[in-house]
């Protein structure tokens, strides 16, 4: 049902009905957190395996025979190596371990670019007039914010169900030098819930780009994150980019914050072998080890990808009726007008939800209003702006099964409130 | 007796017999690498108690309530702070927790303060002609490596035995404001051991800097670790540069790298309020945590200042004879000559060794024929140049008692050989 057609009666009588529905919710003293992505309490309670991998402080040698609990190896155990070139299709000889946070990883490489440059930088970035990355969006606010930390221009690309539109992608990064790089999440992007196709990743590969020194940030925060036991299958942009000539551009992060505590987690930072070099260099003298103890307890229980994939479709099955209470809420709601649409991911940690009469500020502000918190609207667009006004994300992890169909339900009430009395679709 | 009074006779007999035992223990296989200051294994197998401090997954509350195996807290556990709040004498609410490396904490001090400046800066120091440090010698080579990476210039200061000359050190400050930081280790220094007198710490806080964002990098890494179960009595820079009207200058750094595991401790940073909330809103986008459950297991152990000393104390009483070996070697083996002198210093890692006919790259080297690795003569100064290649690092935690007499004899035989040789004292 198109709203615009509604004549203004049955509007308004279905508003004042949506008004009172709102009021209820408003004093029913509902206090909910989805504004960020967090994995569940039952999910963290099945990790006593990691907390329990390691604890006789004579167990703690790594099989080249490293004892983890003593300085040395920088870069990483071998078989911590090894487990996350399963996961990431990088060869474990590229691949640096580092802390808790993938993020940091990035952090310092960006950091690293503009106080030294990356391979074939001419300079550092810090000496060059503009610096700019190409964004996919909606996409993650953190990365913009590292960004936006360095001065280093935005510039937002569409999605088009199978990645970023790459038409336009490869128009950018062949025509402007200053185009340094970009940053994405190649599986179920945050947060669409795109899958990068074969073709997307291998035109990101293969591009040309004016930068010397161009890089592709490749998040892999959600590589295993299937919710329905069937793996994302996309190919090694590391192997992608080598064929292509193109080695020095990916820049492969990911950790196991969702796989096992995203408060005491393990992460890596891959490169191809000039910017490895140049990366291990300047880590020898922020670093002399990470926590090698916790690499090794990871090792011990993820061991594998087929482990891994074990475990996730483990955790998969607890977030998959989570990811539908909210799907079918919306459906049984919203699913009569033409006011919004949302993404169905098969993995991932989010729902993207778009208004098609805009309104989303409005809309976040009334649900924070009754209670409900969602991730700020624009937060998925550089400086924290969707020129649009439209995009929602729903992070539905952590509640609980309930409290996720409220907030939906919440959540359509406000859009439809919103689109009923703005009543003026973004598109014709 | 001073060699150079010998007759050469005397010279060329006694020369004839040191190189005699040189050959021997060429011959005899000796391996060992002092190089670096590591816990020694029979102190990490003590840990146990770190290992099984956290095992149950629903165990993982804070005292706040924190769900530690979640995201959040970015800046660390209230108890972890408040347990460094201790150690280094800092107001818990001015301390930061980081992961393993403390280190990582200075690199990134100093990264930022080179793209954004820190308080009072009038623009980052990246943008600056001239940055540079005072840097007190012998000092950690990793300070040094960092402070070169940025291109920040090194001054150096010699040692008092109670600290940095400060008549030198405020001279430099107050005269120069491209100046902008110290780095320095105040307690049991590496190498020397110096522990900074109250007037030291006084002078420290209180001189007049010209630059307006002159900072203190205090490396905190030896608080605890006294050797002779005797506290090394100093105190509060951080209060002593707030009474001085000084807030911003101290950044206190430690870790428990040698209380617990050096390859999976926790470690701190600290600052004035202004530059702690600068350094917030950057760490902000670095990370979302840092490992609050190994956080948890440390404070769950060291708990607080009275704890954390007995733990030192057992260990402090299994390092001193290992400290006592190589004393009693030298003294046994170079005690009346005029060549050398080493200090005995009151607890650290390190014994700083001086040759006073200079010659330490050419002993070094004698060494590491003979199988027993040093660590690299100069690494104690800036750009690893030692003016009067005289000094050499000790670092006797590690090896075993046996070892080190070994060793200490060898280097003994060595210095002796090239004194004898060289037969020039640096000075009159």
């Amino acid at each position: 049902m198109r709203i615009t057609e509604l004549s203004s009666e049955r509007r308004e009588e279905l508003l004042s009905g949506l008004r009172e529905k709102y009021e209820a919710f408003r004093s029913s003293g509902i206090s909910l957190d989805m504004s960020r992505g967090n994995p569940p309490k039952e999910q963290l309670s099945l990790n006593s395996d990691i907390l329990n991998a390691v604890t006789d402080p004579d167990d703690c040698i790594s099989e080249d025979g490293t004892d983890c609990r003593n300085y040395g190896v920088p870069f990483g155990l071998k078989e911590a190596r090894e487990l996350f070139s399963q996961l990431i299709q990088v060869p474990a000889d590229n691949i640096i371990i580092g802390g808790t946070s993938s993020l940091n990883l990035m952090y310092d490489t960006i950091s690293r670019a503009v106080t030294h440059g990356l391979a074939g930088s001419p300079r550092p970035w810090g000496k060059e007039k503009h610096v700019k990355f190409v964004c996919p969006v909606p996409g993650y606010d953190r990365h913009y914010k590292i960004l936006e930390h360095f001065g280093i221009e935005m510039i937002t690309v569409p999605f088009t169900g199978h990645g970023p539109d790459m038409d336009i992608v490869e128009k950018i990064v062949a025509d402007d030098a200053s185009v340094k790089g970009m940053i994405c999440v190649p599986v179920y992007s945050n947060y669409t819930g795109d899958v990068y196709s074969d073709e997307t990743v291998k035109r990101l590969a293969g591009m040309q780009a004016k930068a010397p020194d161009f890089v592709v940030m490749y998040d892999d925060a959600y590589v295993v994150h299937d919710l329905y036991g069937v793996p994302a299958e996309i190919p090694s942009f590391f192997d992608e980019c080598v064929r292509a000539g193109h080695p020095e551009r990916p820049v492969i992060f990911a950790s196991t914050s969702k796989m096992t505590f995203a408060g005491g987690g393990i992460c890596c930072v891959s490169f191809g072998d000039e910017n490895l070099e140049l990366a291990k260099k300047v880590m020898a003298m922020q670093f002399i080890t990470h926590d090698k103890i916790n690499q090794l307890r990871h090792v011990r229980v993820l061991r594998d990808l087929k482990t891994v994939r074990e475990r996730m479709d483990r955790f998969g099955s607890m977030l998959l009726p989570k990811f539908e209470a909210v799907e079918d809420t919306f459906e049984e709601f919203l699913g009569s007008y033409d006011i919004a649409e949302w993404s169905k991911p098969r993995g991932g940690y989010f729902i993207c939800f778009r208004l098609r009469y805009g309104g989303a500020k409005r809309v976040v502000a009334m649900c924070a209003d009754a209670g409900v918190k969602l991730t700020p609207a624009g937060a998925g667009f550089p400086y924290g702006v969707d020129p649009s006004d439209s995009y929602i994300r729903i992070a539905p992890t952590f509640p609980s099964v309930d409290d996720l169909k409220k907030a939906a339900e919440l959540l359509s009430i406000c859009s439809l409130i919103s689109a009923l009395e703005n009543n003026t679709p973004l598109e014709v």
